[in-house]
């Protein structure tokens, strides 16, 4: 097999660039082949071919100096670099480099949870540092602070939050809940955002915005630098804590909840990143659809009338939970029941009601910032573990849910998939998560699966809807449907790269944003 | 008296410019001499000499078109512009440009609001609309939403914002409820930020974020673009309201009360963005220094103690709100006075305990989104009318509090100022705004204020405390305090800028960013 090189890098260029890495961070931390894992770096879950965005090598510094090294030494010999922080961003590419050929940044080992301040409420990490290792360490500790973990327990924190993920318990905005940050830039040179540029300050982690320009939210899906440290803030953990789920019968059920939940929402009755998951998205824990239904085509209503019997659970699923002194969740139980018991046949359950219901005890969890890897029971579902995540946001109302809902439905049947998804209802805007999954050895699969993402992107922007994230090969096209004014954006985007970047270094490509030296090819 | 002219421009050029100007916005909205009212555009409370930061001329465009057009000429031309709002940040510089001989580009014109949407809450906005305009609106219309505005009713939503300015009610973070702009370039090119960068987007005042790295925050306390539209959230009215004032009687009560807010704040059983404010802040709404004391120096206790007895407060004053149905406010009501029950002395008062309390009744309207010109009333306090704030951030900790209060109290007694400040106490972080009134007529008294003010920035950031923001005299001093790793991030800040405005057209020297041909040089 021919080795994967960077773009316009020949083989002595690369071997003397690996050698410099090598001096810099040790022979051993240097993965240039396949004996020394560097198919670890690849997609997991391809939607295009296996090698397409594959790597040509991947580092992994052991602190910011060394960081700082690898991105000087990049510079010199003009290697593109790829940073990941766990790499674990399994629905939009995982490890993998946007552009192929590329070398894996892979940040793993600056692992430190450098300060978690319980008086404040606050951490401040590294990118190596897992939602599971931050819980692990309040656990020991004995912390009373919660996180907001992502739905996989392995996620970054700083890759989740940099990518804009959410969560949800009350904390699950991420990014609003993340302050202070250190950046290496492309140069090599080392920057704190905020409060970090007063020497000896006291607020790093307690006050955003500092002084001057606010920087953090241009580190955020872009290529501008690599976050070397994070802060963010931690939910102390409320003095009661009630999940609940709440059952909808019918498909077309979602218009009204939405309307029911838009005032709850934005008045902060509900106060978490509250999720209403479709069936499918619930069944998939714990079964696989050839139990239920060995056809193709969509799911007959038999076939879900008896899924929801066997789970006790809807077409729709409101999962939520209170937060508070008992009183106080009391009354707001109160008000959210009555607001949704006008929804024929909404059933309402506490957690102890569905003692052994493993979504809800899952869900229970997250909700109470416990990360869990229940999700990836979803991956069986259909078999073959390919899945690719379409998002799309859009206002919280009932016509625009059904609206959404409704054509990746139809869409889904006519390219022979079935439809997984949930709305994440925001303070004023929901996540639309569809979970496409596909069978990664099946090559026809695949194709019909592209042909319907490709689809439901240009639908979506039609519509009004974009996406908030995507994967590694939907970038440029995404980035393509925010081109208001002639892409006003995306030309500031450039310029900015070209300002901070101008050897275009640090992970060309990603979210659509190229160095000047790759722009309008194809890549 | 000489004309002002921008720095390096001649008399023709200058002329030249102005013409041009006036060929495209009219001849009526360029302001280039005394009679046309440039003067109306000087710092109405200096501190340093009434010309120092007196701007050449001002033009007012009447839409984003014609904005787009004076930055175009002005980058032909070479002259400097500096963009406001409305003007009214008194405290810090009102309309006057930081480059002196600026040409002010005035945004009143710009004064429509262009959408209210009362199921979502939010407003979109442009420049020239003030807090009190926006307020009118909403009550001719008969809306359920509340605005947060400014301590100053005529100031402009998008200039607050931009500033990051705070406000009272629950939506007290101005930036943190900003969604969606629109921004002018220095080339010219007009950018629309976030889902506003997707054609018919339908949540470009819904989701921040958007696609790709988030920008908004580059546009605030910057001189990276003009910021034409911009959108803001707004809080529906709760079902209840209930504000409160707790008055503690000792200096050194805030070290207590302090600690007892802190996990009030953090678990948001306190909602609003609340304030402890000093005896003097509260007494100079409805008298005179004099009326009290003639003397020099500080006030002594027999002075103060008189003032607390006769308008019934605190040395410290605690307003703060409830915000929500009957029983939760109950509930809530009944922790926060529990909490503070441990001030011996705190006297607790509901707003209908102080029917005729001029300071109960403003603080009412402000924490209810009812703009106000009463803390006009201040500036009166020892007369001559000059004032400027230093605001300095810290963490929320008794410890803090004491410490800047004395500190600043201290140096206070040694310049022979009054202190009056207030604490505003945010989700993990403290504002102190301490307001510095001088005789603006006094140049003895400016002498002393402006080494009073040095003196506090010096010792703050030895203490490892950083301003928010501050008046154009200090901007530069500032900044340079925001200096880890050799000023990186003012580095970083003039990398963009000269990517984003090569001329340095905009607003040179806001929050002490150059261009390049004005760096290094004392302007």
């Amino acid at each position: 097999m021919a080795r994967k090189l960077p773009p316009g890098i020949d083989i002595t260029e690369f071997e003397g660039a690996l050698a410099a890495f090598a001096e810099a961070i040790g022979i051993e931390w240097v993965f240039a082949d396949e004996s020394a894992g560097v198919s670890s770096y690849r997609d997991p879950f391809a939607i295009v071919d296996d090698d397409h965005f594959e790597p040509s090598a991947a580092v992994a510094p052991a602190d910011v100096e060394q960081v700082q090294d690898i991105v000087r030494i990049a510079g010199d010999f003009e290697i593109p670099l790829w940073p990941i922080s766990t790499g674990k961003n399994l629905a939009y590419g995982g490890p993998a480099p946007r552009l192929p050929g590329s070398v894996v940044l892979d940040l793993k080992r600056l692992n430190k949870v450098i300060e978690v301040n319980e008086e404040f409420g606050y951490a401040l990490v590294e990118p190596g540092v897992s939602y599971l290792d931050l819980y692990e360490h309040l656990q020991k500790t004995g912390s009373k602070l919660w996180i907001d973990p992502a739905s996989n327990a392995m996620g970054g924190i700083v890759g989740n939050t940099a990518d804009r993920g959410v969560g949800y318990t009350p904390y699950g905005d991420h990014f609003a809940m993340q302050c202070g940050m250190e950046v290496v830039l492309a140069d090599g040179s080392l920057v704190r955002t905020g409060m970090g540029a007063l020497p000896n300050s006291n607020t790093w982690q307690l006050f955003k915005y500092g002084f001057g320009p606010y920087l953090d939210g241009i580190f955020t899906q872009s290529n501008f630098g690599v976050i070397t440290k994070m802060g963010i803030w931690l939910m102390p953990e409320p003095p009661g804590y009630r999940p609940y789920l709440i059952t909808f019968p019918r498909e077309e059920d979602i218009e009204q909840v939405i309307e029911i939940l838009r005032p709850l929402k934005v008045s902060l009755v509900i106060q978490n990143a509250a999720t209403i998951s479709n069936i499918l998205l619930d069944a998939c824990i714990t079964g696989t659809r050839s139990q239920y239904y060995t056809g193709d085509g969509p799911l007959p209503p038999s076939v879900l009338t008896k899924i929801m019997t066997d789970q006790k659970i809807g077409m729709w699923n409101f999962y939520s939970a209170l937060y508070g002194p008992e009183p106080i969740m009391d009354a707001t139980w109160g008000v959210i029941r009555d607001a949704l018991s006008a929804v024929p046949g909404a059933r309402f359950y506490l957690a102890e009601d569905r003692p052994n219901d493993p979504v809800m005890a899952y869900r229970k969890k997250l909700m109470s910032g416990e990360p869990t890897l229940a999700e990836f029971n979803s991956i069986n579902w259909t078999g073959g573990g390919g899945h690719v995540d379409f998002s799309p946001i859009s206002p919280i109302t009932g016509a625009d849910a059904m609206k959404q809902y409704s054509m990746i439905r139809d869409r889904c049947a006519e390219f022979g998939f079935d439809y997984l998804g949930e709305f994440i209802i925001g303070w004023r805007e929901m996540h639309h998560i569809f979970m496409l999954l596909f069978d990664g050895e099946d090559e026809s699969q695949k194709t019909q699966a592209r042909a319907l993402f490709s689809v439901l992107i240009d639908e979506a922007a039609k519509a009004g809807y974009g996406e908030y994230r995507t994967h590694l090969a939907y970038m440029d096209k995404i980035a393509a449907s925010y081109n208001w004014n002639d892409n006003a954006l995306l030309k500031l985007n450039e310029r900015i790269k070209d300002a901070l970047d101008p050897k275009g270094i640090l992970a060309p490509g990603k979210q659509g944003i190229w160095p000047k030296h790759l722009r309008g090819q194809k890549n």
